[in-house]
């Protein structure tokens, strides 16, 4: 059977369930043990919040979640590095792309308000809003996400066998950006064109239509502002790309991948429009994190 | 003064106004007559349904707004066509394409549960998430909008002179589509290519993106299907431009500028997957509807 996204028929935002075996049951979150349903082929499906890492953080809208690995069951703590290729986390960053729903689930929990006091809860649908890597508090490098509620759940909701009812699916799709006023400041200093392909995309009747992206994204954790010098003036597909870490910009303001970091492309500004570094370095980051290794040979040759 | 998008400071959704003027001196709605506020270089922002269309419909959480234009204030009937270049309508339009927030005001309306029984109410912050020209029971050619009430209005408040705490601003992005498995399942087979220009949107560790595209619209009042005959699966440009109407699909699927309809491209397609005729025609249909005088000629021509 093909993974199945969305809310099952007769579940409901608040249900509990008494145990692992109960969620399964019920197709919530069909692993017995393990955190995340899913695979890097499929996406993931569904979470559990269970309070298994100590840098999880459930804001009740939204949660900053941890992927799996590396992590002593015993004491909460990191011992070892994560992977984004391990099989949760390569799906979450899937659903993330592609921009599936993930059913929540939260389990007892001793740091949070929001945690049944025993068994589990089904929170709802979220989807993945940004996904980064970090280091633990033990210092270990590990995988962040940042999962936000979807509004008005019971239209989201994925019917499983049933064709969707028309009437009731809305549009779905909320592409065009809400801007703020130095969003819409910058579009027009561009006259709409892209900073990296010069294209603007052609509306009716000589309109024509551009981004305005934040290079260190906005909203928690990462709390980037919403200034000039953190803005860029680009089409929906680079957009895309510079929020899914298919791209990165280098110091000297040129698009590299980020996996190589070889440059395909440049920027273009204008000369009254600049980007701050840090901005350009912390969305770099934001992909790119050093190994462990790295950082600890560094800090030793500075204390030698 | 730039044309302020957004909810003024001290004010709430559900605030009563006395009338007119009163919306006029809190900042809410600045005409003192007419329904719209806007013009098409700046955009609308604001609008005041109160019954004057009889087209109009108030759902609630959207609405279907008629442009302004060729209306007997008396009967509230259509004596005209409307014009997509009238300015509030222009306004509306760039509010469309741009994705600028509308303040929406309700006024009395003798057939609307949400209309207050007198002066006016302020219902918060709308986005256009559709326009299309239509045909008023009058049988005239007219603007119509839907627009549909944005979440979590509290964080989508511009401030005008006031910085905005990063703490509180939301990613505002969610450009990534929530996908039906219809949709999951034209985008696999596709490999994420874009039926138009062949690109996939590249993610980091060999990841694409695309977005599932109905030519049909879905929700009211369009009720395209989510089927595969109405599926495209495009690039986020080609995308965004098939929505705005910057582009539309001819009969023999060659892809056309919506003003002139002289082909540019076409649409790539595997064996196991084609569109709808009729969908394709609706989607036309939504920016380029024949003169009025085109098809009184056509009835008469039928009848002699």
């Amino acid at each position: 059977m093909a993974r199945f996204f969305g809310t099952p028929d007769g579940v409901h935002v608040g249900q509990l369930f008494i145990n692992r075996r109960d969620l399964h049951e019920s197709f919530v979150h069909a692993p017995l043990q393990a955190g995340i349903s899913g695979t890097r082929a499929e996406g993931a499906d569904s979470i559990v919040v269970s309070g298994g890492y100590a840098d999880d953080e459930d804001h009740g809208d939204y949660l900053i979640y941890t992927g799996h690995g590396g992590n002593d069951s015993a004491t909460r703590r990191q011992i070892a590095d994560q992977s984004i290729e391990a099989p949760g986390n390569a799906g979450l960053i899937t659903s993330f792309v592609q921009g599936f729903p993930v059913r929540v689930i939260r389990g007892p929990h001793r740091d949070s308000a929001y945690a049944p006091t025993s068994g589990y809860v089904y929170a709802g649908l979220f989807t993945v809003t940004s996904q980064w890597m970090d280091r633990s508090a033990d210092g270990f490098l590990i995988a962040r996400f940042r999962l936000d509620r979807l509004p008005e759940q019971a239209r989201l909701v994925t019917r499983m066998p049933a064709e969707p009812d028309p009437a009731f699916a809305t549009s779905t799709v909320t592409r065009r950006i809400r801007d703020s006023a130095m969003s819409r400041e910058l579009k027009a200093m561009y006259g709409h064109r892209c900073q990296i392909c010069e294209t603007a995309i052609p509306g009716r009747d000589g309109r024509s239509y551009a981004e305005g992206a934040h290079v260190r994204p906005l909203g928690r954790p990462h709390l980037g502002g919403d200034k000039r010098e953190n803005l860029l003036c680009l089409c929906p597909n680079h957009h895309t790309q510079l929020d899914l870490g298919g791209l990165v910009i280098l110091n000297d303001l040129s698009i590299a991948s980020a996996t190589t970091l070889v440059p395909f492309s440049e920027l273009k500004f204008r000369s009254d429009h600049q980007l701050a570094i840090d901005n350009v370095e912390y969305h770099r980051g934001l992909w790119t994190r050093p190994p462990r290794s790295t950082i600890i040979s560094t800090s030793l040759h500075a204390i030698s």
